[in-house]
């Protein structure tokens, strides 16, 4: 019998490199999607989705371009007159980085494409308990959103959406990834370089700080070395 | 006091400038937003789209591209290999004119500009009762995106979605269209000619019966002048 088809979010983070490897233990076939916003480290995100959707044999890729948040600026990784703030996330505040209502744009994209190729569920590495605080990574987001898929889409529709790491500390995500064999060399998590992270931005703090939690290394090429 | 600020989505077509100017009837000032999306009579709806912000003096204009349709297909508007349909909608069907899930794309790219504008209303020209049956028309669909909009956005974010058109007939829009003073020469339904309307289209035969039964006369110029 076939298996399902699902549409896996894949922007080439460790996030969404244990969605994927969740979906695949699943027992889904897998149709893998990227978003390009515009944000400073896109070439490097792009190769990282092209090599994870080689390690995990998705049966069809598709990079969609959205040029809409290079256009409307308000955050700090798709404007470039908004430095990347450094350090980690402040408690309580929506950080400079969060692009207004980006993860909207993903599911969307991910709705119509599923609704096209007869996927069935939409996996997304949306992380809310330990990271950045943007309110397009809270759970009651993905319910509504759910909901507006099926009022939204033809009768015979059906998707749903699976947010696997939703509810894990980023030193979860890591232990989950390495019981899950994720190949970790092949994500990419800095907010402002391409060649060796920078160790400094919130998304290298949240991710240098899971895995020394997790008592793993990091097998990225690191400016800085270790979190402060 | 400076009046409330409105995104207003403006596809180019009667609905939507009819909806445009119910925004400025209630007192908003306008953000004009519109979709590109590679439907076959992009370059006329987008003319429409300019002459309708001229006409209702919008404070700012955006016009966004989503080259994902044209990617996916599965919609006689965007794909090729589709032939547009002629007659009335068949009762009961989704129409192979439907757009898998566009007008949530559409919410979303209203909602990031809002967020970044301080707008805090969308004004969507979408048409329920008497209109093709795209299920994204449906007023669930808004009442299920704006609670999505309400939990995937900054908290101090108030969003709102206006559809002030989408219990009405073709007919009522062009009625209340005639009583605020729409520009309806300054609009574009048909669905696959640029230079003179098809008149056999699901949207040409729509706006004609709407003009028709409203007894009013459609200033566009039409191949076939009457529907069957």
């Amino acid at each position: 019998m076939a298996r399902p088809l699902a549409v896996v979010c894949v922007s080439g983070g460790m996030d969404s490199a244990v969605t994927a490897a969740s979906a695949a233990a699943d027992g889904q076939d897998l149709a893998f999607l990227h978003a390009n916003y515009g944000q400073r480290t896109e070439a490097k995100e792009l190769a990282c989705f092209h090599a994870l959707a080689g390690h995990y044999e998705a049966r069809t890729r598709l990079v969609v371009d959205f040029p809409l948040f290079a256009a409307i600026g308000g955050s700090s990784l798709t404007d470039r007159g908004i430095p990347v703030r450094e350090g980690e996330p402040e408690e309580g505040r929506i950080p400079t980085s969060y692009v207004p209502f980006r993860n909207a744009h993903l599911l969307a994209a991910a709705t119509s494409w599923a609704e096209v190729i007869g996927a069935r569920a939409i996996y997304v590495g949306a992380v809310w308990e330990d990271s950045s605080g943007y309110p397009d990574c809270r759970p009651e987001f993905y319910a509504a959103f759910e909901a507006a898929i099926r009022a939204g889409t033809r009768p015979e529709t059906s998707i749903r959406i699976e947010t696997p790491v939703i509810r894990l500390t980023k030193a979860g995500i890591v232990r989950r990834g390495r019981d899950l064999g994720v190949p970790f060399e092949k994500t990419w998590s800095c907010y402002q370089a391409e060649d060796r992270a920078c160790g400094a931005c919130e998304s290298c703090r949240l991710r240098l700080r899971g895995f020394a939690e997790a008592g793993l290394p990091d097998p990225l090429p690191y400016a800085l070395s270790a979190p402060a």
